[in-house]
């Protein structure tokens, strides 16, 4: 089985069945999410792992009510740091000296340009930026879940400043970007399950520059 | 292999051969590209595919003289939608009745929850929005390509005013968010090829909510 076909076989899964999603699994979830790419490699954000019923159910209440959220087993949340600074920098820097076994004054340019490129934008730039990145870690998320035969929903519909106040956010310097339930789809109850997959054509959706 | 494989194998090459990536490689790449999952479905980007390298050398010109975007062999620019409009929610409506043979009417609510999520807000706060869904899809692309042995350079380190005028994409609704250069890697030119991949650490990117 390709990428491709587990793309074709994912979708935004509404109704889930509460069956538990084996924690092999979730780890590999996980893991893959944690070898995204992000840009400079910085990884701006935590990524919170929701496996508490009623912690999901208070969730539930700033997000539409969403079925999927509780009928999910794990609930992940993207968060972006809400600041990108000097000591988050530093720590990066140490982090790649350790793991390459270098002198972390080897890395001065690399840090010059992360300075200059990131933490000298506005703190609302910086939490943007921060964001983007965390959907090209949801995008690895959504094909590693959809390799394990797990069903993900990506969702944006909730009230990111009451879920960031639910869960003490502000003061872990995050804000809450996307939710990703993770569990099985219930196909007699969910009217997306056999639903055919609508994307843009490719006529459309790419250009060739000549 | 498995993504997780993947990932690992993969990362953001400096230095490539100029070795010209087969057709059915990058085919399989935009196939899975286009597969991704978007906000609400409605894929608000355009994907601009670049061969030529005459146009490459010009492109190179305005993201710092970066040698992958000319020593791949294609180059991926994801552009965002600077809007996001009812006719644009309109045509993605037809598709979906199209493609699911239901008659477009049905689909009222849901247009509804698009107009007033997404087309209510202001324009820049749609490009941003539109912007954030092309990371998902590039997450998806550097998985379809380290998938298919194909390296890919994730960049937005380039000027993207600048380059939005080389390739006139204001008058197309578009502003360029990423770029992606495909090719292969050269292992003896690029110092990053045999690097250790740093990644956070899993206690430190995923926090546990009880």
């Amino acid at each position: 089985m390709s990428l491709l076909n587990h793309l074709n076989w994912r979708y935004a899964t509404k109704r889930m069945t509460g069956e538990k999603v084996p924690q092999e699994k979730v780890d590999y979830i996980l893991e893959a999410t944690r070898l995204s790419a992000s840009s400079m490699g910085l990884q701006p954000y935590t990524i919170l792992v929701v496996e508490d019923t009623e912690v999901r159910k208070q969730i539930q209440k700033v997000a539409y009510n969403q079925p999927q959220i509780v009928e999910a087993s794990h609930l992940l949340i993207f968060a972006a740091w809400d600041n990108v600074t000097e000591e988050q920098v530093d720590e990066y820097m140490r982090n790649i000296a350790t793991v390459r076994n270098i002198p972390v004054e080897s890395l001065a340019d690399f840090k010059n340009s992360l300075m200059g490129s990131v933490v000298s934008r506005t703190q609302e730039q910086k939490y943007e930026w921060a964001a983007r990145q965390t959907y090209i870690a949801l995008g690895t998320a959504l094909a590693a879940a959809a390799e394990q035969g797990v069903d993900a929903t990506p969702m944006e519909g909730f009230d990111p400043a009451a879920l960031d106040e639910l869960l003490n956010l502000k003061e872990k310097g995050l804000r809450s970007v996307t939710l990703l339930p993770l569990g099985f789809r219930h196909v007699e109850a969910d009217f997306l399950a056999n639903a055919k997959k609508v994307r843009r054509n490719k006529e459309q959706l790419f250009v060739k520059v000549d």
